[in-house]
Formats: C-alpha cells, structure tokens, sequence
C-alpha cells in the first residue's frame, strides 16, 4: 500500500463509497422521471441545457491511465446580431495531496507540482482557456493544526515556485491560470496572505487577489496565519474575458460575490478546501466551486474546538483507522446565471473539469431579469452606511398588544 | 368536469405527473443510497436532521378528505443554558384559484376565501403559530394581462375583507398570519402596492410592508400596475419571534435579504408566485419558499413579449387544452440557516407545510460562522456608494500583454 493510499484515505468509507449525487440519481432513476429532476435541481432544460463537450478520444484515455475523474459541458446562449459570440473554454483542477504531510516540505511540494502539471497538461491539450488550482494548491491544508513550521511553504506571489510552474505551463498552452497559494510578502515584513495569482496567457503575472473574508469556524480559524485581504475586488482583464476569483468562505458572504460582478467580472472562480461533514449541504448552494479531494493526517494532535478528544494519527476525531481532516469531497462544478449547472466531479479522486462558456449568456441574464435596473443599489448604501454606525437602530415594529 | 379541472388545469401534463423531486427520489434509490443524497442535497443529518413532526392523526384524515396536501416537520437546535428554548411553529398555504378568471370577482374571492379559511382552520387546529400565506392571495395572479378591470380586487391593507378574514381567524387561533394582498392606498390617491399585512395574534394589524423590488421579467412587468415599495425593511416583532416577509423576485436580491436579517429577522417569509419553466430551477437556492399551484385561465390574449403568438384560451403558449398562464408549482418548503431545509409540499395540489422552528438556531449559526463578525461592512458601505455615482469606475486589471 502507498502512502497515499495509507495516509491519504482517498475513498475511505466516510465518503459513503459513492462518486457523486448525479451519478446516483443516473444509476436508479428512470429516464423520464430523472429528466424532471435534473431540470429541477440542475437547471437542465430550462433555458440552455448544458450539453455534453465531446473532447479528444486520447484525452479519456489519458484521464483513465492517470486515475483522474475527466468530465467536460458547454453551456449555450441565444445567438446575437452585433455582439461576436465569445467562448471562454476553462477548467478547474481537484487534487489531494501526494505524499504524507510527514514528508520533507520539498519532497511534498514537488509530488503535488509533478501531478498538477500532469493535469495542467491535460487541460491545456483539451483546449482550455482559463484554468483554476484549487485554494491553497500546492501545499496540504494545515490550518487546522496551528502550527507555525508549516508557514515554510508559503511563497511570494510573484517569483514563488509554484507561481514559477504556472507561468511555465501558461506560456506552453497559451493559457491563463488562476494560481491560489499562500502567499509571503516580503515586501511587507514578511505578511502572510490567501492569495490568487493571475497569469496571463503569456505567462506574465497579470496581478493578484487576497481573500477578503478569512475563515474563523469549526478547524479553520484561518486568522492564526493572515488577516483579511486588502486587494479589494479586483476582476482581471485576460485574453479570453473578464474574471474575478473569490476564495474559498467569501463564497458565502453575498456582497463580496456581489462586488466583483459590480465591477464587471463575466466568470467568477470559487477555488475552496472544505470538508465532508462540514459544508457539503451548502455546496450545490454556490457556484463555481472547486476543491481538493482526500483526507490529510497530520503528524501532530490536534482539536477541533468541539469538545472532543485531540484528533490523532491513527485514530482520533474521523473514526478508525486514521482518518484526520477530511475527507475533503472534491465535487467540483460549475453553474451559469440561468441557474443551470454541470454534474460534479467525483467525490472521491482527482479531478479535471471543462466548460464552454458563452460569456454573452451574462449580459443576456441581467438584460432579462433586470436585476442591474432593479436593485436599487441606492438604498442599500444608505442602509449599510446606517448599519455600521455604533448607534444602528434596527427598523422592528412591535406588536403594540405585547 | 368542474370548473376548476377544466379551467385551472391543476395536475396537467406540463406538471410531468409527479408530485415532487422528493417523491421519486424516495420512490427509486436505495435507503443507503438515498441517506447520501438527502444529506447532501437537503442538510440532513448535518447539523440537526429535519424531523418528522407528528401531528393529530384527525388532521390527516381531514387534509385528505379536503384534498390538500399537509406535512409537518421540525428543525432542531442544540440546547442552551442561559437563553430560554424559543419553538415558532410555522405554516405555509399554497392554493390554486377557485373559480374560472371569468367568474364575478365577488365571487371569485369569495371562493378562494372559503377554501383559504378550510387551510387556516387546519393551520389553527395543527397550533401554528405564525401563518404564512402566498402571494397575492386573494385573486388571480392577473398581471400578465396588463388589463386595468382587475384593480377592482385591490383591497384597504388596514379593512379590507381579506384583511379581515385574517384579523377573525388569527384571534380565532391566536395565529400570527401575513397576508400578501395586492393594496389600495386611498390615503395617497388610490396608489396600488404589493404588500404583505401582518395580523398579529390578537387580531390587531401590527404593520405592512411593500414589496421592494419589482418583478419586470417574462409575463410579469408589475410595474403596470405598482412600484417599488416604501417600507424598507420592516421586522415585526410578534408574540412568537421577530418575522419579515420578503415578497416574491426580492428573493433574487442579495441585498434585500441579508437587510432583513440585518434588521434582526429570524424567519423571512418568501411568499410568491411564479411558474414552471420560468424559474423552476432556481426555487431550491432560496429559503422559506411558497406559492400556487395549478395554471390561470384568463378570457382575454395576451402576448408574453417573446415573439411568439398571443396566448389564448383553449389553445395558445403552454400547449394544448387551455393551459395559459402557469403552471404554478406549489413546492413550498422551509430551510434553516444551517442549509439543512424541508421536503417540498406537492407541485400540483393545495398544501398546508408546517414546521417548527428552534429560534436559537439563528444566534447559534451566526456564533459558529461569524458571519456577524467577518462580514467586512464597512467595505461594501463605501463600495455600493461609490457604484451608485455616475462616475463610478469598475476595479479591473487589465493583462498588460492585451
């Protein structure tokens, strides 16, 4: 048995055995009843479905010899008169993690760079335009322990190695790559942040991303290693259209989802790292999603805060057999403004996604609901201005008969 | 035939002969299979399960003999020491028309008024607290024919008769019940607004609010017959937990949310009224959720801006036999702040959904995630003040390679 096999507990039992929740509902509902509840829950139908993407045949041949889940949709538009059609093609990347979080930093840094490229390559042979890492890429998902060694890992966002990689592998497929790390800025002291570097097709670094909201529940109170971003809410010009990155627990505050599509962002990628029990009720509610798979077991006793006994290798707080944090549950999909979406990757393994966008869909979503005209952003600057004065007065009307 | 099979069309084709999602899921997969699928798409068994709440078994045999559909569940909170337990138990109405669109209006409401008391009597007698009925309730839902004769069922919000069908029924139950009722406001020159009153359980009217943002999308411009609201973002606080309501498309409005929940709501009430294939796919992304069932006849065409033929009776847009308008699809339900949410209530059939709600759950939420803490307000005040100036410019980086 590998390590990874050993350590890394992909597939262990607590992922109940199963791919996904579509593949599921494809094994045992009958054809006509399954096309209600797709168009239900995932939007099929109504509007554009999302279609299938054929892709080169060596393509699944080579996601099968390399064990990783390949699934790839395009979602469609109505056509237009003046505007150009414009497709952006991208992919989003699911991984674990390679080697035990007991091996020397290098040694597991590298194993994650060599199956990252492997998947890179991938996705940049099928085609894709604009590619995500999963939060945190090239590192194992330390957070819960506290510990500071493991801020070794972090580096500078614009010379790091793993910055380095992606600009290798953006230049080799004319690709943009969104590149989430945790970053050291040497600039300032040497401050930790949540960082997503942008490069560009060409392989320069077009800019970067902190993560404005920071994680402070369950095992992440991910402030014991960087504080809020101070980046705003950027969206990056590329090559292949306008796109912002929101990172991980952002997703659930809606005004920061909702800035960067004030700003004009076409595509918004959600690289995360969330676990089974944790989030994964919430995680059809989001959007486009995506995060690692696997469970990771740290060499040092940690708690979760709950009460419950130090999680320990070995044994401890996930059930036997050395289950620690995790199993992060993969899933990764994306969704489109008309409230269709694509089936998720697996669960349980590795992963590459790839969708066809058709950016004109955005402009056609707001120009049918209106929402741009009927927000009435006014009110709601007036109101948020109130709410943060210390003096804030809710507006409750009591029923005078209590 | 009655009038009702023939002309409101309750459970015709286009519905696809099923009763729910829940329903077929529970119809065809495997317990062990089926225990994944609903935690992972309806929260259970994270967090708190949703419970089945027992009801008297008389309300069952009534529910069937009057042919709605009636489920009860509960939602759970963990216990506390300090702040007293806190149960709201909800109830949401979801009803067709009664009568064809070309019956006197009289008698038009006068039928839906009879059946609605039959639901709320049954809400009374299962000890719901704090009733909710759906959009509009009262008449039709006419506004895709932009004809003025339906103003006529505009009521007084304060004495009008479905105001005081609720004020005798919430005194007879000592029943909280919100009443979404389209209002005529003769102090201001006969102004229509689309407005839920809230009767307080002593039958007093505690206050109103105006729906906010306004539906301009597909069949529904409402702007022909009212605009936006003027209320802000009321929380009634009643004898069993502060409530808002927001109306029907406010639902599509982050910020008009999250100002309820600012103002202290613990429940929001989503009364609506929408259609099939308008926005169907969309319903599970929202929260406390409810609306009609069945397909509105209306005597005179009517065009649906989309380049296609006036719909007509008897013939037109839905397909054959007389569908026009809809179909509604029911499906009410209620969520949790925890994501973990009810079954949906029948598409196709009357309903009466009854919940209990554990009040604590909300503060306890919040203290998990911090949301009250890392929500960064502050940013998105100066960030909406600054999109609402003219000369607001979008934070974008462009490639420098471009």
């Amino acid at each position: 048995m590998s390590a990874k096999e050993e350590d890394v507990a992909v597939g262990d039992g607590s992922l109940g055995g199963f791919e996904s929740v579509e593949k599921i509902l494809e094994a045992y509902i009958p054809p006509d009843k399954l096309a209600h509840v797709q168009r239900i829950l995932y939007g099929w139908n109504c509007g554009k479905p999302v279609a299938p993407l054929p892709l080169a045949r060596e393509l699944a041949a080579a996601a099968a010899a390399a064990n990783f889940d390949l699934q790839a949709y395009r979602f469609g538009a109505a056509p237009e008169q003046l505007r150009p059609l414009r497709i952006m093609r991208v992919g989003l990347v699911q991984h674990g993690i390679q080697l035990p979080t007991s091996a020397p930093f290098a040694e597991q840094r590298q194993a994650i760079h060599t199956r990252v490229r492997q998947l890179m390559d991938a996705a940049g042979a099928a085609g894709v335009q604009v590619l995500c890492l999963q939060e945190f890429w090239p590192c194992p998902f330390f957070f819960c322990t506290r510990e500071r060694q493991w801020l070794e890992l972090a580096e500078s966002a614009e010379e790091g190695p793993s910055t380095r990689l992606c600009q290798e592998l953006a230049r080799k497929h004319g690709m943009v790559v969104i590149s989430p790390i945790l970053e050291r800025d040497e600039a300032h002291g040497g401050t930790i942040w949540n960082t997503a570097v942008v490069v560009g097709s060409n392989g320069g670094v077009i800019g970067k991303h902190r993560k404005n909201h920071i994680t402070r529940v369950g095992d992440f109170n991910e402030s014991t290693y960087y504080m809020e971003g101070n980046t705003g809410h950027p969206v990056f010009e590329t090559a292949f259209g306008r796109i912002a990155v929101n990172i991980c627990y952002g997703r659930h505050i809606p005004l920061n989802c909702q800035a960067f599509g004030l700003n004009g962002a076409e595509v918004v990628f959600n690289p995360c790292a969330t676990v089974e029990g944790f989030t994964e009720p919430m995680w059809g509610l989001l959007h486009v999603c995506h995060q690692p798979v696997g469970t990771e077991v740290y060499p040092a006793p940690f708690t979760s805060g709950d009460g419950k006994p130090a999680h320990r290798v070995g044994g401890g707080g996930g059930g036997g057999g050395g289950v620690d944090l995790g199993p992060f549950y993969g899933s990764s999909y994306v969704t489109a403004p008309d409230a269709s979406r694509t089936p998720s990757l697996a669960r349980n393994r590795d992963g590459l996604l790839v969708a066809d966008l058709d950016l004109n869909l955005c402009q056609q979503v707001k120009d049918r609901w209106g929402f741009q005209m009927t927000s009435r952003y006014e009110m709601y600057a007036e109101q948020l201005a109130r709410y943060v004065r210390p003096d804030f007065t809710p507006q409750v009307i009591r029923d005078p008969a209590l």
